[in-house]
């Protein structure tokens, strides 16, 4: 079903939002700063306001893909914004995502917040994935045009879930690079092509250990840190092995030292026979 | 082909080992420190020796699996190795995996250094991988009898290969997990299900990260670190948003703070405008 839809905010990300909605047959209403980046999406169907309050004109659903959460405010300050349903795409931290919640409520809008786990040229693609928050009416309401854009996720009421889910699957990616670069390093030290171990032994051997993580999860849902396969002492062990041989091949391990430093920690606390899912508890 | 080999070294992995070499129809003669632990070994079939010297009496192929390499050494010590081939399997460091290359050496011994990438109950199992460096001409005559124990890979001549190539494996497991760690305090903090986040979210996430990074060690390799999607400067932003997230939520970010130095110091020297695998000449 066709629906009429603001996009406001046409950086990579919201032209490509934009782009997506066109494709699938909506109407589609945008709105720049800067209105030359209109242009390529109006030569693919879409209309072109001067203002936002123009551009809200005529949409049920509001998508706003903006620099960050203040810039959200000024661009829809004098707009008018009752019934309609606001679906905040802007990256953020949840506080924020929360504080534009009520915000929107006293001017009688539904709220959405979404976390985008992709890329713009992923948009519309298999992969792609947007997290919401906030009010489950106005998702039930438009989950089919927000499917157009990325595979969509309902995570809960609390409009701070959506970006706070993101940042934590960002956490894991940062430490998953952290990783990958420590290692990149030290292969690089003994001059074995880097390219081949990373595709033929590390990104297997990280998708067999990735496996185990719901199973640690589990171990922290229930509070229940016992192994029978690695504990805490031989990974202390393990890191101290590490990274003396990281100093003997000259590479510095400066990306490691807070996990040796926490597990350090848990063992002086006598937890040493207990196993790495514990280690969340010093966080 | 059934062959004689030893097994020095009965903890959980060297008993695993023997124990797969016996069901694949070697003669296998077993030794440990304490002779209790040979007996499971012996009722299928293994026979026990009373010394290394007495283990080693028959075999062309000694597997050695102790504690740490000065162990491995006092083993051997009073044994003739003349004409043999030592496979390995301690843990231990690459300089360690050199030295005792060399200590083999001068005994008249073949030297393989071995790097299992499985804990004990992965052995003789899909998935268990076992890196080789040292002698080629001793992998080669033994190919098809350690196969038997994990899926074989040879390095390299260099003894200290397998070593390096094992702990840059669990480097990035590493990173992984302090990611996971963060992660999973992060969504704690918010009350949501961790072992749904992790299985429904993070896992296939992480998944789809680590196909990315062949391409990071290419960029690596190649020394051009420029990027269209994600640059340094976004990247920083990122973080610091991430970090101010955690403190919001209580949850202490420390194993994420060396990402932010990391990434703070490369845009300092004015290198924002790159991408992350650049990352990698900070270490």
């Amino acid at each position: 079903m066709s629906e009429n839809i603001s996009v406001l905010g046409l950086g990579l990300m919201g032209s490509a939002l934009a782009e997506s909605l066109l494709a699938a047959g909506h109407r589609v209403t945008v709105w720049n700063r800067s209105p030359a980046k209109a242009q390529p999406l109006v030569a693919k169907g879409a209309t072109a306001a001067a203002t936002p309050a123009e551009a809200v004109g005529p949409s049920d659903l509001v998508i706003v893909c903006v620099l960050d959460y203040p810039a959200v405010r000024e661009v829809l300050d004098d707009v008018s914004l009752a019934g309609r349903v606001v679906a905040n795409l802007t990256t953020g931290r949840p506080a924020e995502a929360r504080e534009t919640a009520s915000w929107a409520a006293e001017r009688g809008a539904d709220y959405l917040d979404g976390g985008i786990m992709a890329v713009p040229y992923m948009i519309a693609k298999p992969g792609a994935l947007i997290l919401y928050s906030g009010s489950q009416a106005a998702y039930d309401r438009h989950e089919q045009a927000l499917a157009v854009m990325a595979e969509p996720r309902y995570v809960g009421t609390d409009p701070g879930l959506a970006p706070l889910l993101d940042l934590a699957m960002l956490t894991g990616m940062y430490g998953q690079i952290a990783g990958f670069l420590e290692a990149a390093a030290l292969v690089s030290s003994a001059k074995y092509p880097l390219t081949e171990f990373t595709s033929t032994l590390l990104v297997p051997w990280l998708n067999a250990m990735a496996a185990g993580k719901p199973a640690m999860a589990a171990a922290m849902e229930s509070g229940d840190h016992r192994t029978e396969v690695s504990n805490l002492e031989i990974n202390r062990v393990g890191v101290d092995n590490l990274i003396r041989t990281f100093r003997e091949q000259g590479v510095r391990p400066d990306l490691l030292i807070p996990m040796k430093t926490i597990l350090d920690q848990r063992v002086a606390r006598g937890l040493g026979h207990e196993g790495l899912s514990g280690l969340v508890e010093e966080l």
